[in-house]
């Protein structure tokens, strides 16, 4: 039936022609006579594939030199122990949490493992359908940092102006927003990302880390895996990383750099989001979930204004007939989520309204 | 220039026609409409994918229905650190290390952080050449393991015979050696692999570990990451798995299978093994670098008997030009190296051993 629509929440849907591609390459790389698969981590090819991801998204986001960047594995969940154990362990053991939504509340009970953490704010109230103010927060007097995740996979909710940390470093997870918009990675201490979203597949984990940060000698009660220091000697080279990913990585950011970079993805990924939230604002049948001025612009979660569950199961099951996968939300949300990554074209977005409103019509 | 024959010690040599069946269903897997790089980890496909994985697995090795088979991220590296906090740090806090090459090294390094780690042998005394004789050990009464690394892809040795343990769990490093030959899964507590050697692409690692050794309950001061309790109570759907890693490592399942097993493996690799040593042991210008009863079958280091490293050197840029990759030694052996795993062809072997001939005839 050829590609479909994939919404998914992650792993999500990657570029065509980078697909393309790595299906063209995957045998025989660039004439070496072997897969990126097969290739030794320690030769050039491979050096060449790591150091050109390195540099393309360095030169994407701007990232300054005094930050490392790391290219791990484990996914974010493990960044939910390493960032409190390299960055307030062997410091004052304290650091503050902002709590909206699931991933934010699993890193805060894990940090709570090796730290003590604070639950300075949270939404949970509202199940995570806001943002709470953050402008003037009782920030902890020696927290070692404030912790945001600053897009909500499964809430849809997103940071628009970034907390007052009072002088405080910002840790924030950028997962679900990774590489879809600019940011000032100078007013960051600690930026990750999990690549299966806005990046690539599974498997790897992108760590930017301001270097005066890392601890600089070993830390004898942390397993030399988690430590940064041990990937950031190395070069992401300690042991053998997840090359495919990383490779993946690489042609993502290549496509990002020829689709003009972050601002250029920025608009794109404003008009696509415009497009489902002008539906959903105007709909009789369907509503977003978040307040406006919280929306993000990668994650849409929506329900029928009656919760209608039968109704939003034939919307799910028809949907997927009509060539659009994974629309389901969230278990622990239920309704519909539309996420609409960099690689979802307009195209993808135009035929879920289009199917929407169809859908409102023959159902009302 | 077509395919090589890569020698690589890992990430090394994949089959032809598992990368053949990976490009030909990169973009469109089995008519989905997505790649496997794009499917959410909670979708019936993928759910398809990981459950056949483990089945074929346990099926090829014949493991146990007492054992948990967990797909895991980190590498061997990160087992050196969760093998001692869930199988010693919640019991006596003691373990017995066997060291016989570099990795055996760095887990009993690693584990010291957490534990008591004794070095019961060792065979450093002669560069790693030989396995020490494990028959008669002064085994630690309180010993929670024995460690072995059972096959040291550096320094080409393998253990023929398995320690005695005096009845203490054995817990075995098989990444170079992972399912090359059967092996009784019941012998062990655990064993954990790599699989950028003999299985699949870097980024997974598969642990085999007995279910009774799995601590019941949640240890608090170990990330939840690094417990087995929290990816076996998932069946490895903790948190996104590397997803298209283990796609693969299914196809080369599926490829054992067809091959004919384990056994069938074993006959092939002791058959091209035989072809290289028996070739080194009439040599008068090679030398391979093992006591002949301990020699692996999956990773063959040699040098030249005169010690001549500028001949070594123009061995191996030679080898490269005749389209034989990755020849050369570990860095901290030197000389040379071919690994001939599962998926390196007969053909390989014989069309090194038939340029060794010719550079010895060029050269003497």
């Amino acid at each position: 039936m050829g590609r479909v629509y994939n919404f998914s929440a992650g792993p999500a849907v990657l570029p065509e022609e980078v697909l393309k591609e790595a299906q063209a390459d995957l045998i025989d790389y660039k004439g070496c006579g072997m897969s990126v698969m097969e290739m030794s981590h320690r030769s050039k090819m491979f050096d060449d594939i790591i150091k050109e991801a390195e540099a393309d998204i360095r030169e994407l986001m701007g990232i300054p030199n005094n930050y490392k960047v790391l290219f791990l594995q484990g996914g974010g969940s493990l960044q939910f122990s390493m960032v409190p154990m390299n960055l307030s362990m062997t410091r004052n053991g304290v650091a503050d949490y902002i709590v909206t939504g699931n991933w934010a509340k699993k890193a805060y009970q894990e940090a709570s493992r090796f730290i003590k953490a604070n639950k300075i704010a949270s939404s949970e109230d509202k199940t995570f359908t806001y943002i709470p103010d953050c402008s003037d927060l009782e920030v902890s007097d020696d927290a070692d940092y404030v912790y945001i995740c600053e897009n909500n996979t499964i809430y849809g909710t997103t940071y628009n102006e970034l907390p007052n940390t009072k002088g405080k470093l910002l840790v924030s997870d950028q997962s679900s927003m990774f590489l879809s918009r600019p940011v000032d990675v100078s007013k960051y201490g600690l930026i990750f990302g999990g690549a299966q979203k806005n990046i690539g597949p599974a498997g790897v984990c992108i760590v930017i880390v301001r270097e005066d940060l890392i601890p600089e000698e070993d830390v004898k009660n942390i397993p030399n895996m988690l430590q940064y220091k041990t990937h950031a000697d190395a070069n992401s080279l300690f042991n053998t990383p997840p090359c495919w990913g990383i490779y993946m990585c690489g042609l993502v950011f290549k496509w990002l750099k020829k689709m003009g970079g972050l601002e250029v993805m920025n608009q794109r990924n404003i008009e696509k989001a415009k497009i489902l939230y002008d539906y959903l604002d105007q709909s009789d049948m369907f509503t977003g979930t978040v307040v406006a001025k919280d929306r993000s612009l990668m994650n849409v979660p929506f329900v029928t204004k009656a919760g209608d569950k039968d109704l939003e199961a034939k919307f799910i099951a028809e949907s997927k007939e009509a060539g659009m996968e994974n629309l389901k939300g969230h278990r622990t949300v239920g309704g519909m989520r539309a996420s609409i990554y960099n690689a979802m074209p307009k195209a993808g977005v135009e035929k879920l309204v289009d199917f929407m409103a169809e859908f409102e019509k023959k159902n009302k």
